[in-house]
């Protein structure tokens, strides 16, 4: 019989012993993955560490380069994101900032964040298609005629202010370009073609966002599901981060926080120095 | 009169715009600090970009290795941390992940996490005797005769199983050879030096934590106390999603979780390879 | 077209006005579903209260008596539910009050609290036969054969320490006095004639649990599936409040909870005056 | 020396067992307080069972009343608090209703709900005064002088709609005529005089706000500050539950919530029926 409540906490394993894998710690030694942390640090970016955690084993350069570039890409999206205005909400109260960064982490639901999972899931359902036969195409026709039919936008698609992701469009290219390309990233370009053969039916042209290039760039890297919206949930902490700060040392307290009513007042637009090109 | 409560709620700025100078968002395009986001990715790592949206500006590439290998050190301590068991013991119910780290931040209290903050205070009280006229050694020993006085364990000292936290000492090694060594780092020294010299009067010898050196670090970076302690939850987080994760496909759920029963059942010591260092 | 994800955060519901139901406030004027709250105050019970708020209209006194022993039944179930051990490790860390109590309320997840709502669902699946026909007792047959099927626990039964949940009778006992009781707890007796008929396939006798006995009742009161949570999340705060404010002024900081190691000081058994019967 | 970080999370409590005096378990019987839970319902209220939990003893029936009354007057206030605003934002992003609870009451922060511990800590300093042979008037003006001073609101006072708030004058009013009324209520009426007399020098007049009653009510009860915020906490968790309902069944999801632009749709002013009286 598979657990049903809080009573079951009552002699669950009350004996047992039990495993872990991640870190050992003894006496002035801590090993993460069986590395020496002293010795990771100053040698592995974080990227590569998240990597290591998380996975178990090292990643190549060019996946740390990737994973890099995934977890820029997320860092912030403005006041807007309601992750942000949870956060925002909390710290005009006076909270401590941890407070407000976790009321934003639960800000993540189903339409918010955790949409990385199910796009994942999605892309999976299209590759057990393309094992049964079809070319990858027709499972990305099929994938987009079933979200049709359920009159569903697909998980990974669809911006109302950008017409084209900036940070998608990059996170394809830098694929390409490393070499880490995979079949989730073919089959959801695949779909991006089905989607645009029927953007009448749709009403207008969705493009993939964010969302869906790190689901179909997390796929390909091997994450699970579970930790594609864990890989997000990292992008984006310094921006909650951010915001609650900047809510506590530029605004009044318990004020009413209108998102239409704000205003830019940060850097001009600029370049990378050369030096970092 | 400052507010007081929620009726404040009720008119407060019911009228005036506000600002925010993080991020500004436009059709097809993503500025942090002014910079367009898919330029980040590939030519910013992680740590840069957090850095950047934290402080305002680029870090120095020396700053960059810096902030990369603190993130790297808190990365993860084992299961015995309150935010760890937190995190987990919400991952025993089924809650998603998303809450599972959420309750793992809740524990970065006053004795966990939230210690580069008073750190971070701790240091600068020592330095405004600096600026009046002391010594950083006499500073340093009168910071610590305090403690003394008042039975207190100064902030960032002290460790239950590590006599020398290697994660300490790897700190203020990069910090040295990468030139971003400042007051705070020598006020922590010398503080380190008086503890050493009052070995007896605090029962036994309490080193420098890594909490004491993210603290000096993070402050001869110029980052604010607040932020101090951001830098150690962007550092910990992929640790809570790793033990909520593992918890979650290892564990049976509605266990009784007994910190003091778990073993280690993963990679054995092994050293990053030659191409890495 | 559903939405999806955070970028339909940018142009959503901009210019249109929203309508709440709840509470309108006016100057020196409180009116939660029409009624001023000082009118309430000393007239209704706290249990009257939320009924009202959640539900729109007063409950009858029977209705009102019902919920109070509804809310009394779950207030506390010892050191041992992962929501109460969240709640525990975030207090050894320091954390305000309301940070622990936010902890625990997240490890309400699908084992633990959150058992109500699929109770409920689970009923109804019942009731969707009744009404094609079926007798109750043919109903509750089925849906515990489909169980057996899947070798699954119905939501709402089985206890690892009672065998005869003493909530759960008590719940029963009072909804057939009050006469509350209506098809959803005469599903959930049925269903529990055919657990008992069924015993040895399952392995041992599995009773109704106080999640299945607030479920059948919740739903015979017409409280949606969501509010059937809400009402087990109201009854267990005090008690995480409890656990929360006893871990902070009993126990050491950061210690290492183990939840086998604990035992009873409090006040031996005793039983309500004359006057409270 | 007092503990400092996690790293003392590694030995501390190893070997030690623990004592809890909340409630025991064991089969088919809960103690809560030594009481049977399944004799508790029914026949005390959920107040006087959330008084017994975190009191140690039954509340007398004027305490049980009062305690109704309380965790009333606090139920709701409109979709305006932050912590209302807080847990909207986490149910537009379709996260589940416990979520947006506990985002809720994270921004109970030093500004809204956390008042009345601070007022409950501010009466007190006043008592001291008394006795040390003070009146109760000249504590009270002394009190309000030194926030005079200090260019502070004293906590519990003031509010922006209400110029009376009708639920600490209802409070008041049932502690006189319970007879629960103690030196805290006479004190803050002392100090309502005493801002009365200075309404220049605040600029308008601060009128006792429902934090302030509570705040002195729950003092006169003999409940621990950290107690205090929490029975605010109780009363207030069905509201936010409220909230986040009505968001998910009747708003969009993914929208932008706009504090100014609700508008009341609900029941018409009312008043309780003869029967309630």
């Amino acid at each position: 019989m598979a657990p049903a409540n809080e009573r079951r906490a009552q002699a669950r394993g009350l004996t047992d012993r039990w495993q872990t894998a991640l870190t050992s710690i003894a006496p002035n030694t801590i090993l993460i993955r069986g590395y020496p942390v002293d010795e990771m640090m100053g040698r592995l970016s974080f990227a590569d560490a998240v990597y290591l955690l998380l996975m178990g084993e090292l990643p190549s350069p060019a996946i740390g380069r990737m994973l890099n570039a995934v977890l820029v890409s997320s860092l912030d999206h403005g006041v807007t994101p309601p992750s942000t205005l949870a956060a925002r909400n909390v710290a005009t109260s006076g909270a401590p900032l941890k407070d407000c960064v976790a009321a934003g982490i639960l800000a993540f639901g189903r339409h918010h964040g955790g949409d990385i999972e199910s796009c994942m899931k999605f892309l999976d359902a299209g590759l057990t298609l393309v094992r049964a036969g079809h070319t990858l195409q027709q499972a990305a026709d099929s994938l987009i005629d079933d979200c049709l039919r359920e009159g569903q936008t697909p998980p990974g698609f669809g911006h109302r202010i950008h017409t084209r992701d900036p940070r998608a469009a990059r996170l394809f290219q830098m694929a390409l370009e490393l070499e880490v390309e995979g079949e989730h990233v073919r089959l959801i370009r695949a779909a991006e073609r089905a989607m645009d053969a029927r953007k009448e039916q749709f009403g207008h042209y969705l493009p993939i966002n964010v969302d869906g290039a790190i689901a179909a760039i997390s796929a390909d890297l091997g994450f699970e599901y579970e930790l594609g919206n864990a890989i997000f949930l990292i992008s984006r902490l310094p921006g909650l981060i951010a915001h609650a700060h900047e809510e506590r040392i530029r605004q009044t307290p318990m004020r009413q926080i209108d998102p239409k009513d704000h205003d830019y007042d940060g850097s001009q637009t600029r370049r990378l120095p050369e030096t970092r090109k």
